[in-house]
């Protein structure tokens, strides 16, 4: 049904091409930036996701005969649909590593092809890498709170439509462990979890049969939903009944869930009864409207939770629902280019660059990236972007080099990443981060410079497109 | 790539219906409801959709080989495997019309079924309607404010990865006239506007040059962005020379675009720049990080805008992100089923139930729904659901009721609904309720009671749950 052939686009895109296409510029060489301006959620970083997605799709995009026969149909000319017939993706990508931490104004990817090529695959870069950012960068700072508990996906259900598929990726490379999400486990690799809802209970006529027939057919893996009626004087009573039962056939229930009323107070009254009845090692599961901060707070106040399932907040990256990544030119037809704003924030960086991480002399972290030309050498020192009297010695610092091709003539020059190696870089490369930018109150912002050459280029043309 | 097949959600789903299943229940009769408890953007009114892609899917339900192969690696029994091999939905649906507007606890849609059916399409069913029925409502607060002006959706490079497929569909459904979303137009067809970025302007070396090339490709239909560099000096300067070189070839420019600055201000001017220039008949489209409050704004302000291009937004639904959409049992087993919880309003309603909307004599609406049972007559007044001693007589006044069987057996009653018409019957329906459960600060609360033998049964119900 949904998948990213090429009419996957905003119609401007190939309104656009059209024109090259007219005019014989198809082939003019051009490269993009892929940035954001804001980081989501007040936070002091970003977690990169969708990479691999993307790059998947560079690979096959093609045009379907349905797309050609609308695109017909829509009035395009036949000489440039008969041209979109064979169309591939013949450009080369470099990117940061797929879950690092990525700050905002800095090219976290560009693209170099023909122009049309270069611009065509904007919507869909866009449509797929803001939203796992999105949501990797959500996860990614429920697992800051969470510590080493587990973090399960609940989402689907409260997804933005099919888009909860991307959205359960995204959450394991943020540092989620396991998602309810079947498709998404299948596809992705990702552990699957799920036990019983509310109306499994309901549809019986009490609540300690629902709770005999769920365990007889998961002795191994039995969690008991515990809230329906009363949590502490029925839920609990009767998943301790069950779990006794199952000690006698020498199992062991597995946990206990909680989705609603005082977490807290039921996590911890529910430990110690679940404690005093010998079932010590009964997990704690609790879910219901969680967010980043509902997880800390229940943690701060003790709450001897295991399990945490995370829906609603965590697949919609509510109350941002959006990053707000753009893809400018910054090369064509020979020429570097730029566009101009009264926001100086909004003016962009001309040529194909390169992105270092400062790091000191023990390779720890100074809280600073540069953006360099592409093949800049000896970079001295990093200047702020608009304030001239401002910069910052690299001399005696390690630079380490971010932007990678990893796409050369639309193939890829490594295979794809499996997803639980692409969430453990992702967990590194946060931790690497001082505290001072994980915290969610006013975070530390995180220094992005520009060496002299590039500022240089830049201010000239500034001022070339002022005249 | 994204289908909606049987792995297409929740574990939880799965591993109740095996239970089911392995125990001799699977055809037990069951009536789930669906409703949300609380309306998006702080709003009167929610606009219902997702109809027309749900009966769609359930028409189609089914699992894949793979899915198969899946869930028996995942550790399911082979006999349930077997059976979900040949599943397929033959439940009934009873529903609100897509479109129509709808409000909280009520129920929206009904599903009657074998208890595992209409247990397992709840992931998908809450998917689905849940995110079109938040974006259409965002869609439709935008338009009651735009009056008759141009809405286009220009949303899928900031919406949530593929859910921006759903969400031109539920745009449409709210009010949109367009959108620049090339798939979904193709498939819903829906009209599709796209014409250039800055980027198109940038790879010139002057952007009087971009005008006019994409001016020679475009005669009947071109729309140029003028705030590449500076909108009043450059970029209305250029496309006035454009527009008058086309009038010399009979032809006429159709709009300029603001993407950026004061938008009101900036079209103000442009108004009269055009107008000065004798081009009073070329169209102004704004656009930039637009939502409801905005475009108000703007029109408040006495903006000439023509048409309103409106991305994140609109397609994300943010700052809600999401409706709180549930799904709960109301009868299993020959019996009413309940769930109770220390929070009255979210204690469930029991049995199969009709919607009735309650009008006065001259059929204007009264601001009441009345929830119940399914074939009762003679409703003569509405409760309160939570207050014994509030009622409101129906007495003399007419009734129309809500809920409509669509799908008997997992067969579709009727031929979908073009999306246009759908778009019309929901503009006619929101007209129709009075202004104050439209407008944006503290709309009027539109009241849902119950019929007495449905309240009566509830707390029947919640009485002998509580021994």
């Amino acid at each position: 049904m949904i998948d990213f052939s090429g009419s996957y686009t905003d119609d401007y895109e190939l309104t656009m091409a059209q024109v090259y296409f007219l005019k014989g510029r198809t082939e003019s060489r051009a490269v993009f930036d892929y940035f954001f301006r804001k980081l989501p959620f007040n936070g002091g970083y970003a977690v990169f996701a969708g990479l691999d997605t993307l790059l998947d799709v560079l690979e096959n995009w093609h045009f379907t005969e349905e797309d050609l026969a609308f695109l017909q149909q829509h009035g395009f000319n036949k000489d440039f649909i008969h041209y979109l017939g064979s169309f591939r993706f013949h450009g080369d990508v470099y990117s940061t590593a797929e879950g690092d931490v990525v700050f905002p104004t800095r090219p976290v990817l560009e693209v170099e092809a023909g122009i049309l090529e270069a611009q065509i695959i904007e919507t869909v870069l866009l449509n797929i890498l803001n939203f796992q950012t999105l949501i990797a960068t959500k996860a990614s700072r429920m697992r800051q709170v969470a510590g080493k508990r587990v973090l399960v996906d609940f989402g689907l259900r409260r997804a933005q439509g099919v888009g909860g598929y991307h959205a359960s990726r995204a959450a394991v490379i943020g540092g989620f462990d396991a998602t309810s999400n079947v498709r998404a486990g299948m596809d992705f690799h990702i552990p699957v979890s799920g036990t019983m809802a509310h109306s499994f209970i309901e549809s019986y006529d009490d609540e300690l049969t629902a709770f005999r027939d769920f365990a007889s057919c998961y002795p191994d893996n039995c969690v008991l939903l515990v809230d329906t009626y009363n949590t502490l004087e029925s839920g609990l009573p009767n998943a301790i009944k069950v779990g006794k039962e199952m000690e006698k056939q020498g199992k062991k229930l597995s946990g206990i869930r909680l989705d609603s009323g005082d977490l807290a107070y039921m996590a911890k009254e529910s430990r110690k009864m679940l404690d005093d009845a010998g079932l010590d090692y009964v997990k704690i599961a609790v879910s219901n409207q969680l967010d980043e901060y509902i997880i800390k707070s229940l943690l701060e106040q003790g709450a001897p939770v295991d399990y945490f399932g995370v829906g609603t907040s965590l697949v919609t990256g509510g109350p941002d629902a959006a990053i707000d990544g753009v893809y400018k030119l910054a090369y064509a037809a020979g020429e570097p280019r730029i566009k101009l704003s009264e926001s100086w924030t909004k003016i962009t960086l001309p040529y194909g660059k390169q992105v270092y991480r400062v790091r000191n002399q023990d390779g720890l972290l100074t809280g600073a990236d540069v953006i360099t030309l592409r093949d800049e050498e000896n970079v001295e020192r990093m200047c702020h972007p608009f304030e001239p009297d401002k910069s910052l010695s690299l001399i005696g610092s390690r630079r380490e080099a971010l932007l990678h091709q990893v796409m050369a003539k639309g193939k890829r020059l490594y295979p794809p990443r499996a997803l639980a190696m692409i969430r453990d870089y992702s967990m590194k490369r946060v931790e690497e981060l001082p505290g001072e930018y994980r915290r969610f109150e006013n975070p530390h912002i995180y220094k992005i410079g520009l060496s002299d050459r590039l500022r240089d280029q830049r201010d000239q043309l500034i001022e070339q497109f002022k005249k």
